[in-house]
């Protein structure tokens, strides 16, 4: 039994046909120059993607989370410092996350719903020296965007290398690797890349690179040990895992839509949609979470009217309009919905469906 | 370009159409109830195939070497000591990995294609306790499957918690997780389950569950932590990171297929294939690296006659007859071929193909 949904939660989105028949293709050694071929490829259109050159770019084989601990547990030698902003739930997993690596973190905070203040970052930046500065461009939990552009001159005034998690954000609203002077990003493949769950992509700047060399202690994770995959994926093709053949088939596909689209119109097409949907949600009487200059075009947050049940609401969504929007997380568990217009999920019949089902089960 | 290719190294093995055809399904969340139905039934399978009653068992989201990873990094602590049986390159990585757990790792080894002692490792279990002892069951580089059964005994003699690789072996030959007291295993998907690698399943038992919810510290890895993992794979389904959801519908098709098949014939199927194979090899005049007791049906390793070159042949097999078998790893490497008959690739018809095209390559 074949199951088909309209994705609107905060990811998987809608994957498009054309990358399912990818993912669907017969599966080929992972040595095979064909599949060497479409490695390269992606690659190359993960450069694109980011907006680096950086050669140490490429996908994780695991979840985006493992590509949050890919940077971290690379970074970060036990003793390290790191100076970590948390407004959410994912900027709270990069603080366990760093602990677990040996770190000693320094966290900046802001309320739930808004995004972190640079002045917190900057002053707390003035105390010490940290080796990682490390900030969420996109919370999935709030449907806050963060503005990066105050935070490589932060980094820099403390000596850190600059992290970010772009796993809502790539491909969906700009993120300018190179220029922005980001050090080490994560991304995930669910999201505005419109691909199934299971890649993280990632990037390392040459910055980052020597940080890596210069350890004095071996990465704690194997698995995730960048010096070794990068042997994989550069010309010396040295066995570190099986890669997952097919998987990178898809977000080949992926991402030769997104740059077949190009970036400028995708991120058109979300700041247009994101709009929209806004405007029918409040027309429904609802309120949104984020205030307008921080809004997150790919996810937006819903505050949950008073006496309206989550589950119930998000039952019938799903049963009668085969939709599904995300319930809240952490702080805002139960108290607010997450709409997702990401990659293919972000069109005006998606708004549309949105609003009319929402309508029919608030009524 | 769609390639199409037949599998005959050490994985990835052919993937069925059913397979290739369930991995396409529409991408749903991965808290929807239809995913949840889904997981669960893929949980009950792996359960039959690794013939254990365990309720932690299941798909880490990564590949066969994050399976190894989570089993270490959650049974082993900083200072422990573990005993690990090296004889062919995942020996040694499991011995890698372990010291990056921060553990005091005992070798016992072996001469390449030949399998561990199990009087050399009873002989170091006396000489002190140990956290855990490792063995790889079927060992990819060398082609050796090891008799497992001396060994819950020697794990018991020195306190240890049995930890089996079982990559190149489960749904190949017998794997009996309960009958043989393993606590800890892990595999992949691309081996004898016949589907695209990407996934690994392991199993816990309740001796390391015990031993996973005494641990001092927390696991080092985040996301191979598996008291976290487990809350989700529970009845809680507490989100922990995003579940490869078309991998899982893929995997739970191969292990559909693998279960109608039945195991006993599966098995059986490997054997019949395997000594097929080795016939017809001898009959070119081509020498088997590995003595028959210890041969590992999956996988066979095949010595390069003086004489020919390695690369040469492997490339006229793809080319001409879009066959692939593997390459020699480690202290193979150009010195032996690895031929897999593994899963939907263990086929009288995979038998000829490779016997002729060799013929023709060789001649």
């Amino acid at each position: 039994m074949t199951i088909q949904r309209v994705l609107m939660g905060p990811g998987p989105s809608d994957v498009p046909a054309e990358v399912l028949a990818a993912l669907a293709r017969p599966t080929i050694g992972h040595l095979d120059p064909e599949f060497l071929r479409v490695l390269d490829e992606t690659q190359g259109m993960l450069r694109q993607v980011f907006g680096t050159k950086s050669a140490l770019t490429l996908p994780i084989s695991a979840t985006g989370s493992a590509g949050m601990e890919t940077c971290f547990v690379n970074l970060l030698e036990p003793g390290d410092h790191a100076l970590i902003c948390r407004h959410g739930v994912f900027g709270g997993r990069m603080a366990e996350v760093a602990r677990r690596a040996g770190a000693e973190v320094t966290l900046v905070e802001a309320p739930w719903g808004r995004p972190i203040d640079p002045d917190d970052v900057a002053a707390a930046a003035q105390k010490r020296a940290f080796k990682v500065l490390a900030v969420v461009h996109a919370e999935t939990s709030t449907g806050v965007l963060q503005d990066l552009s105050p935070f490589r001159a932060i980094a820099d005034s403390c000596g850190a290398l600059l992290l970010v998690d772009a796993v809502t954000s790539l491909a969906g609203v700009p993120v300018n690797v190179d220029d922005m002077g980001i050090d080490a990003i994560y991304s995930g493949t669910q999201k505005c890349l419109s691909c199934p769950p299971g890649l993280s992509p990632i990037s390392f700047s040459e910055r980052a690179r020597d940080a890596l060399a210069a350890r004095a202690t071996p990465v704690q994770s194997w698995y995730l040990d960048l010096t070794l995959i990068g042997q994989y994926f550069g010309g010396e093709r040295v066995y570190h895992h099986t890669a997952p053949v097919n998987m990178i088939f898809a977000l080949h596909e992926a991402l030769r839509l997104v740059l077949s689209e190009g970036l400028e119109n995708r991120y058109t097409r979300h700041r247009t949609q994101a709009e929209a949907l806004y405007q029918g949600l409040e027309a429904l009487g609802l309120e949104l979470v984020v205030e307008p200059p921080a809004r997150l075009p790919p996810l937006t947050l819903v505050r949950i009217p008073d006496g309206v049940d989550d589950v119930t609401v998000r039952k019938k969504l799903l049963t009668e309009h085969d939709l599904e929007i995300g319930g809240g997380l952490g702080d805002f568990k139960g108290k607010a919905w997450r709409i997702g217009l990401m990659g293919a999920s972000a069109t005006p019949k998606h708004v549309e469906l949105c609003l009319s089902a929402l309508a029919d089960a608030l009524s």
